[in-house]
């Protein structure tokens, strides 16, 4: 199985416990859930299913994975850290009381982590996905230690991609091309959206994927409007923009890959936006090298979506991050206010909107010095079948 | 697309208000995300991707459902409640900016709903899995508002299901059938666990799933020892034990049937342990009838199992609440306080663990009169192939 070395793991902890201490604080604490599992994974390999994770990490010394009462054979077989502490608080949302597992606390997880050393200065990571009653059992157990928000701590790490995660993601995404592969070889009128998910699911675990990269899209017509979406049970029909966006899992690294394509030919007006889109798509990853400010990419992105008339149809773009998650920070929006360095990765995600469809091209990119190399380049055409 | 009447998703408004006003609650706010998204879909039908949502149900008057700003279309296309508020604490984790996309604000909600009514006191629904940016803009939108945890006003709508969900929880089940057949068609020893998912998920799509009910279960050998896992690259010999859960989702209505199998004859030693769980797996529905206390059904259980001489092997059990979460409210524990009731649903867990691999039924029942009905009850054999 494919995975990131267990020296990588420990260099992890180590940049990471460097930027704790440059923040000023103690300790941070990691928040993972079933579907946000990145953190969590990052630093541990720990993959949270059903109940959710933490890690407790903190400025010296060995961190402590934080697991549900029900993980703890799945954490010893999985986590390259040996620590493990099972907390209530990380239980499944069904709030169960599993009488008779005994369950550690806060006070407990920060004896072991910091022997003594004071804590007075605590950071959260995931603070954005971090549930209450994790939140209110730290204030309650750890008075007077002050609560800090320090996702940045961690994220800037998760940013800059090492080459073992950029094999791992270049082998996500060439399992992604090749379910959609299968995909344009099988699919008919008359299929439902469902089903096309269903090859692409087959193919993403047959070719060595260990899931999803994201929930996967195949809209049909009208539906192809969403930004965000799930498939149906309606059934794919000729002459008609058929959407995919289908991205395979690799180690605990994601891909997609997104194209608008149609079974027989796509009446003009909607060849004409979709055609637009591709020019937009590939003009992106022509304005990206290292160095270059974020918000300056987006800024000639739109200018040259409006200086083509095409404007009216954009609702945000041209990228994101992607790595362990297919979205993950940072956004390429004209707010962005760092600049692009080497090995990051993105997804170039091109949208539009009419009022009756939608089409959305995606692939991902690694920054280079003089640009960017593209990490799926097999399907940059209309697909007419 | 099967699914539940817009007059029942109504009805569940007005009963979920009359709790609310039973709880001397002016308002209650419920959470949903991706994975956990059962609250939000019980009360809409919109089921959050990639971002989270809320609904803010007023004691009387029309709700509000909350999603992120990238969802509106999709909202508007699947969304039975017709206010619809974009805020920025429902956003991706990736926490974008959205530049140029307008948002609202808790007291905005708040207004829409309530039309002027007092807000005193707020309860909060899925308060396991509210993140933190959630409670504090209510804290500091909304100050002198008293926020109250209220899981219960919903929770206990939701466990007692309606013959609409009853049909949906049989088709999945029936789903989940088809696909353990197609694998026990077709897995051969030399297969890695994630191919058999595979087979899996190309049956529940097929047949008319919406997606896995849950993280699908294969596990081989050692692997089964895990109460939580997730599948792997490993590949699959004669005369080990297999373990397969496998769950389809129906119109939001999940599943799972579970049973230990192999290819060839098992050694005698687990084979022992395999048989005696069916057994307790299968006195367990013996035990339930609406009426009985459910932690008399888990006392009853665990002495069965003392008396045979297996109770070094038990974890927990033997029953949580199924429905639209595969994991759901309320569990059957030795510390339950209520007694089971016609028409709740329940998946029926039989897990033990032995040093060196584990095993478990699942199958679900709806709680009768004089018993239960089996949701599933074709595995209930050890198939040796």
């Amino acid at each position: 199985m494919q995975t990131i070395p267990r020296k990588e793991y420990e260099e992890r902890i180590k940049k990471f416990q460097r930027n704790i201490r440059e923040a000023g604080l103690d300790a941070v604490l990691v928040h993972s859930n079933e579907s946000d599992f990145a953190n969590v994974r990052y630093l541990t390999e720990y993959w949270p299913t059903f109940e959710s994770a933490g890690v407790f990490v903190p400025a010296k010394g060995a961190p402590v994975l934080i697991i549900g009462p029900e993980s703890e054979a799945y954490a010893q077989g999985r986590s390259v850290i040996p620590r493990i502490a099972k907390m209530v608080e990380y239980r499944e949302s069904a709030e169960p009381d599993y009488p008779g597992i005994p369950v550690a606390h806060f006070p407990d997880v920060v004896r072991t982590a910091l022997r003594g050393r004071p804590l007075k200065k605590l950071g959260l990571a995931g603070f954005s996905i971090m549930p209450l009653p994790v939140y209110f059992s730290l204030q309650l157990e750890l008075p007077g230690v002050e609560l800090i928000k320090a996702d940045d701590t961690l994220t800037r790490l998760r940013t800059i991609k090492s080459a073992n995660e950029i094999k791992l993601m270049k082998k996500a995404y060439k399992i992604s091309e090749l379910a959609i592969d299968a995909i344009l070889g099988e699919i008919k009128p008359g299929m439902t959206e469902l089903q096309v998910i269903g090859i692409a699911q087959r193919e993403i675990y047959k070719h060595g994927g260990e899931y999803e990269g994201h929930a996967l899209y195949c809209f049909y017509g009208p539906g192809t409007k969403h930004a965000i979406s799930r498939p149906t049970h309606n059934t794919i029909k000729r002459n008609e923009i058929i959407q995919l966006n289908i991205g395979a899992r690799v180690g605990g690294y994601s891909s997609s890959v997104g194209l608008p394509c149609s079974i027989g030919k796509l009446p003009a007006r909607k060849k004409r936006l979709v055609e637009f889109g591709l020019e937009a798509h590939i003009k992106t990853a022509e304005l990206m090298r290292a160095g270059k400010p974020a918000a300056e990419v987006v800024r000639e992105y739109e200018a040259f979506v409006q200086r083509r008339s095409f404007k009216q149809f954009m609702l945000y773009g041209p990228c994101h991050g992607i790595g362990m998650m297919e979205v993950e920070r940072p956004w390429l929006e004209s707010t962005s206010t760092y600049a692009l360095q080497e090995n990051m990765t993105f997804q170039v995600d091109t949208f539009f909107q009419d009022k009756d469809f939608g089409l959305r091209w995606e692939n991902g990119v690694r920054v280079t010095k003089t640009g960017v190399e593209k990490l799926s380049r097999k399907f940059m055409h209309l697909v007419e079948l």
